[in-house]
């Protein structure tokens, strides 16, 4: 795998305790599915973090403002799935698919008990996961996503997305500044300092994501927005606590399906930023760790 | 004032520190509006957070699970609006009118600045006193509550609420109980709990609100839906950071309009309980004490 190492679930990888994600190496663990690329670093009494990441998003995207912090009381491991990065396979186009492959790389890793963090498809992922693992799963971090049924999700063809997505002056993270944050002069400044704190990592990166990872995901949205049977009916069998988190100007998912969430989830806390849209997280790095640490230590 | 001393702004008393909900004596303090009872105890480096009460509810109604705890680092200062419990007047048929004595009150007691929690009603007021005199108003907390203009707002018809206004088996406290928790085994418990407390102040006590109280704070609600021009643009004047907090469950002022505030002040976070009602800052008093220390003490 390119001369980073392979680690079995048997021989499984200490925890590099001074680590961040700017600096975790890459590490490929073999399952019976796939090959997954991972970082893991942090560590503490808490259980592991397991983080789940955004569209198209790689082990590069994860913020150390916001990784880094969590990591001082538990070991933070970040998750890539199949057809991503260096990960092997192709991207599935269900999600339910897809947190088969995250199942698989917590087998793999002989983690019988984690807490999630999922930043939108990486938390339909999680919710896919507690209900298909309930054991598995002890608490979720739900940010900027949405239940199978919810609205709006991804549509990357509205206008306010597409002329973002169509600006051919935008290179690399100046995307993300755009979709991610509002256009206020604040929020445009966090996104900035975002895209600055990700460039962060120098070396060891994965190969940014192409058309092919796009499409495949976007199937997956659109499957997630279908209504089978009595809405969000599945949200009820959920009885993890979980902590909802979103901008109330999210573009991408919007706001109301945090609302769902929290509606019909039975043990859900909602949290929502002002002036704020899908990279709440990132732009609010600072309250989000601290609510984080409050809700997983509770 | 039957027994209990009279301050004026000058000779403001001092916090009684060691004093709680549950025994800080009634004062009285005459403006030039009306003579207001109010209750302080604590204190500490943070600025007063004055309390402004639900409908129909007196000094008596505050949970000392909530008051306490934050009276640890800072003054707590109950305020009786006019016609209520033991204050004078009439208590007026409009928000506006009613955030008048409240100005009023902070005037006399000679506060220039104070951080606010307005529960319900007492949320509505605090709005019109951060648009009136927004220098007085560092931060607000709003509970419950529903920005002008709203929805759903008190509808005591509503065959939900009114089964049990109209059930003459519910005695004293019992009718909150079943108002301001979920019919949950959980939340009905921790509205007995809530009612224990209410009863942990034993002398001293305000008289029970009659229903002249009730309907000329209704006639208010029914004011403060209308909506006059662009919906909901006073709120973008209101620049004061805002923590919103409502339960995903609340009968008497629906969650949306938590929603409403969240989406439309300018530096609101919104926080929401799970299986929770109007009382949710009672049933999650725990987690509402640490969420408000953090926002007052950001």
């Amino acid at each position: 795998m390119r001369g980073t190492k392979t680690v079995s679930g048997e021989a499984r990888a200490p925890a590099s305790r001074n680590a961040s994600a700017a600096t975790a190496p890459t590490q490929f663990i073999k399952t019976p599915l796939e090959t997954y690329a991972f970082r893991r670093f942090g560590g503490g009494a808490a259980l592991p973090l397991v983080c789940l990441q955004h569209f198209t998003g790689t082990l590069d995207n994860w913020d150390p403002a916001v990784a880094d912090p969590l990591a001082g009381g538990r070991e933070i491991i970040l998750f890539e799935s199949a057809g991503l990065g260096r990960s092997t396979g192709d991207v599935p186009t269900t999600v339910p698919a897809m947190a088969a492959h995250l199942l698989a790389f917590a087998d793999a890793l002989g983690l019988s008990e984690v807490d999630l963090l999922g930043f939108s498809l990486g938390g339909m992922v999680a919710q896919v996961a507690a209900l298909e693992r309930p054991a598995l799963v002890r608490r979720m971090m739900l940010v900027g996503t949405a239940p199978e049924g919810g609205e709006d999700i991804m549509h990357l063809e509205k206008p306010e997305l597409s002329r973002i997505l169509g600006d051919s002056t935008l290179k690399g993270y100046q995307v993300l500044v755009k979709l991610f944050f509002t256009p206020s002069e604040a929020s445009q400044a966090a996104g900035q300092a975002f895209a600055t704190r990700l460039m962060a990592r120098t070396e060891d990166r994965e190969p940014v994501s192409g058309p092919k990872v796009a499409q495949a995901q976007v199937a997956a949205f659109r499957a997630w927005e279908r209504v089978d049977g009595e809405r969000f009916a599945k949200l009820r069998r959920i009885t993890q606590p979980c902590l909802v988190v979103n901008g109330v100007f999210d573009n991408m998912i919007p706001v109301r399906n945090s609302y769902f969430l929290a509606e019909h989830l039975p043990n859900a806390m909602l949290l929502t930023y002002p002036d704020a849209g899908h990279g709440s997280l990132f732009q609010f790095h600072d309250s989000f760790v601290q609510q984080a640490k409050l809700f997983l230590d509770a």
